[in-house]
């Protein structure tokens, strides 16, 4: 807490004396960073790979080795991806052994990812055998989504026009299932079971709106136009209780949904979308998304989530106050902290605002002195309450190499520009 | 720690000087499970009716207020089956409120819970709206054991010849999915997702022979009868590492699984499928087995469930020493405390040995002294693994008035016998 208290004191009082001195602290900053980033890819380049049956292992114990061969669809898919951006756009990653990697995935991938349908859909499996024998088929859209993001952003390396295409179908797919029939995904329709628009979703369809189109021809950009403004929309009808609260489910309609499903605040979520409605309020010049964005999907959660008694952001919320049902409500996972970095230095970087700065700082010691592991590398994920490891594996079945690089890859370049800027 | 040690040393005292002193110690131990079993009762009783829509309320808050409004069909069944069991077998609860509040919830499954299933089976929901609409259906059988568990319990009372069939035929549909043909269910077959012996089911159809029998005429006892042995084998196939583990899901040869779910172990559960094994060994007179249930699902699973360090029983531990993947394995539940105080408390009353009763007692101080909520009433359920509460409800999803009522009632039940023996 001292140490926290004192770091914060010393960003505070930097960015006071504004010009020079902050950019020391950036650039040390930036440094710890693009360390971390190259340890943690060097990591999973080292634990992870399956030469024999080829994809990746997921489940990595704390000192990188595999305690279970299942393979996770969302994971495999979010691997490919980061491999790719990486080679793609940091020139210290566009090495052979790093492509070589993505593509074994993406093979891995289709070979095995796909489940056949009796509606003659395309479905993927959740979690595969290390042979790619489906184990599990979740009835939600998400390893459909990983599956298109890894495909995307492989074929942008390669410019493999088939591969494009495969993503976009499959694009099609998932696009249908949320706005037209869900019925493919294998959930019985009940009764009392009301449709509901839950954060995951919109948010899910935005980034792989701005993964489709990001740099793409003016054809691609206008096809997806209208589905990126709908999920701002989407996203948008979480501000509830005047203004007050992010929910995480709300009604189709936008109005909050009873009981316990309807009270329930994500944090981590909300930041999320939050820095994902900075780069569309960005990128279509939209100036009060970007407020709306940094006032309720940013400074709001953080408020909320941000735990004053032992720091670190709270995993879920009741919005009532009532205890969550969610038995790790109060524990802290290691991504909802990544959104934050993220989302606090990028609204900066549009802002300047010296508070957005002071909140960056403030997440950034508490991540990098509590789940960083110094000792055998990565990150741990799950801490109780009060700090202290809980689950020590550095993968896991919704844990790899995908938030924490990401965080450290957009965070660096990010200050890349914010150096670069004021240099 | 102190007193709990400080208690331990008296309660090992007592049995050392044997007869009369140790008797004082039980009859202090029956006062306070009958007092805490009555205030449990009162609270449900009190907070947990529907009387518009019948049924009950299953989310009910630290100090009895509804947060929710969902109703879970599991804890409807319970909720029967305890109101009913006490009714029928202890005089202070046959009492008209008790049986009316039971035939209320009858009703409701009755008119709610089971689903139309395009297969023609008989499936139930896993969660319905307070008035009675289908919110969920799980692709298990224990919606359906536990309705069968409520019927039976009621037929019992009311001699209902109507519903004590309904239960059977419900009770032939769960026998198909578990030992012919578990398409009804509605799990897709999937070439990785081999079958398994989780531990849970031959548990709960032990526990369902049991009940289904009890009393009842020679043709019902006989019909089971093959069932029952199949289960306990079922159940012995979960001894593991020669003789040193119980795991919680092994293959149907009794193999060990590879992976988490090969090594996950689960404390509570061996605990309470101790005490089925202990009922069964009894009524069929089978010593070998009894010894077995003693050694292999009471002292091992309370050997290496029991935290050396905070005390209380773990929820999970991977037989390995890797960390288990679910976040909650180091947290202490309300209900494998319960299962443990049967457990031991039953094999005492079987073979005397003083060990026993001081496992007993150790489990007792800790459950009374974390658990117990002496201000609002009822138990907490879940807690951090240094026992503070983390989730403050009183009943939730997976918590309703089972596990803590049917212990105190088993216990009253086994200690009102220990000491009638031994007046």
């Amino acid at each position: 807490m001292n140490l926290q208290q004192l770091s914060l004191d010393v960003w505070a009082e930097i960015h006071n004396k504004k010009g020079i001195m902050s950019m020391v602290k950036l650039e040390e900053c930036r440094e710890k960073i693009r360390e971390e980033l190259n340890n943690i890819v060097d990591f999973w380049l080292k634990y992870s790979h399956d030469t024999v049956y080829g994809g990746f292992f997921n489940c990595i114990g704390k000192n990188g080795k595999v305690y279970d061969e299942l393979k996770y669809v969302w994971l495999q898919g979010r691997q490919v991806w980061m491999y790719c951006r990486l080679y793609r756009t940091m020139e210290r990653f566009h090495r052979p052994e790093v492509l070589e990697a993505a593509k074994a995935g993406v093979t891995f991938l289709r070979n095995f990812a796909r489940v056949s349908s009796s509606s003659g859909q395309m479905k993927c499996a959740f979690c595969l055998t290390r042979d790619g024998k489906a184990v599990k088929v979740q009835r939600t859209i998400f390893s459909e989504c990983f599956y298109i993001m890894a495909l995307d952003e492989l074929s942008r390396v390669t410019g493999d026009k088939d591969m494009q295409r495969e993503a976009e179908e499959m694009m099609a797919q998932v696009i249908f299932w949320v706005q037209v029939d869900p019925t493919g995904l294998g959930r019985p329709k009940l009764p009392g079971d009301i449709p509901t628009n839950s954060m995951a979703v919109p948010m899910m369809l935005l980034c792989l709106v701005q993964q489709l189109t990001e740099g793409r021809e003016q054809e691609v950009v206008l096809k997806y136009k209208k589905l990126g403004s709908w999920c701002v929309q989407q996203i948008l009808k979480h501000i509830q209780r005047g203004g007050t609260a992010i929910l995480e489910n709300v009604s189709l309609e936008g109005t909050e949904l009873p009981g316990c499903q309807g009270r329930l605040q994500n944090p981590g979520h909300a930041l999320e979308a939050g820095w994902f409605l900075l780069q569309y309020s960005k990128e279509w010049g939209d100036m009060e998304l970007q407020g709306t964005a940094i006032d309720k999907f940013v400074e709001l959660p953080f408020q909320y989530g941000w735990d004053k008694e032992h720091g670190g952001i709270l995993y879920f919320l009741d919005v009532d106050g009532h205890c969550p049902t969610q038995l790790e409500w109060n524990m802290k996972l290691w991504w909802p902290h990544c959104e934050a970095l993220i989302a606090f230095l990028m609204a900066y970087s549009q802002t300047k605002r010296p508070q957005l700065l002071e909140r960056f700082s403030q997440v950034y010691e508490y991540t990098f002195s509590h789940f960083s592991d110094a000792q055998n590398g990565e990150w741990f994920g799950y801490l109780s309450r009060d700090g202290k490891v809980v689950v020590d594996f550095k993968g896991g079945p919704f844990k790899g190499p995908f938030h924490v690089p990401r965080c450290l890859y957009m965070c660096e370049r990010i200050l890349d520009d914010l150096l670069k800027n004021t240099a």
